[in-house]
């Protein structure tokens, strides 16, 4: 489909943006756009140069994320959802349940979520895309990193990066399978 | 001088390994190799590949860690500043003072170490080895995290990411230069 095997790297923090126009043309595509009365303007940052890898998903999302406390990046999970991606996401038991995360949001929407039941953290940030991209960094998906924090983002291509990685993903969604926990 | 880029993902936690060999070999090559007399197995491991990717610096090692307490790999850093390449380090200002955080004794070594001062988070976790290799993920360099959580890192020798992060850490450098301290 595409010539050249996407090579990017997003560094954060971002400026600030309105993602609004991305989320209503993923959710309804050729629509009219309607302009959003919130201050901030729509322009190429990196929270909306990662939304728009995120909402390029056309088959499957695999999201094995520490952390997801962002509502805007929730937002386009559940669209994905609902446009029929198969989503899959694994989180971290202890960062799940803290103030402002989306996990239970997600899950309430009917997105698969499984989380480890270790007191090691499941500490891994990164999404496959189609099982062709991974966007893999140093990333928590909150708020407070993508607006303050000095982060980096890979999008990878590569077929062998993108293979260990989807390995990885489905060693870990297994492994948190609760028909394996022990309650101990 | 090598055929094929790089390119190989590590995955934690790392089976606990003892990295004494390494470090013996690299700072005097060829020695006579003396048995460690601690319980753990020099194997081949994830920690042990880390290490071979940082001991393999000949003239310089950017690092860029938002927390760093592991003593294993302060001493492999320390030893490649003793060998004569150039280390310069950039870490959070918040995390560096943490108990059992490297930084001090690392400075102590002489090795140049810039922080930021904001309240946002430095938090890359990435070095780069002579400007060619870049190694980043989600790993901080701490003990837990090596031996405890489920974190990826990435050795890339791709000539378009490794100048995507050395422009990084070049901007950063110069911003955390302590002659542009504000002290507000």
């Amino acid at each position: 489909r595409r010539a050249r095997p996407v090579r990017e790297v997003l560094f954060f923090p971002s400026r600030p943006c309105c993602i609004e126009a991305l989320l209503a043309e993923a959710a309804e595509p050729g629509a009219p756009a309607r302009p959003c009365p919130c201050p901030l303007p729509s322009g190429d940052t990196a929270l909306s140069r990662l939304v728009r890898r995120l909402l390029s998903a056309r088959r499957s999302l695999d999201l094995c994320l520490f952390s997801f406390s962002c509502p805007q990046l929730a937002r386009a999970v559940q669209l994905l959802h609902r446009r029929g991606v198969r989503v899959r996401l694994v989180t971290d038991a202890q960062y799940m349940g803290l103030h402002g995360s989306q996990i239970g949001r997600l899950r309430h929407a009917g997105i698969q979520v499984r989380h480890d039941q270790h007191s090691g953290y499941m500490h891994h940030k990164f999404a496959i895309v189609d099982r062709r991209t991974l966007i893999t960094g140093s990333l928590n998906w909150t708020t407070q990193a993508i607006q303050s924090n000095r982060e980096n983002v890979l999008v990878v291509e590569d077929a062998e990066y993108v293979k260990a990685f989807q390995d990885e993903f489905e060693r870990i969604w297994e492994e948190y399978n609760p028909a394996n926990y022990s309650f101990f």
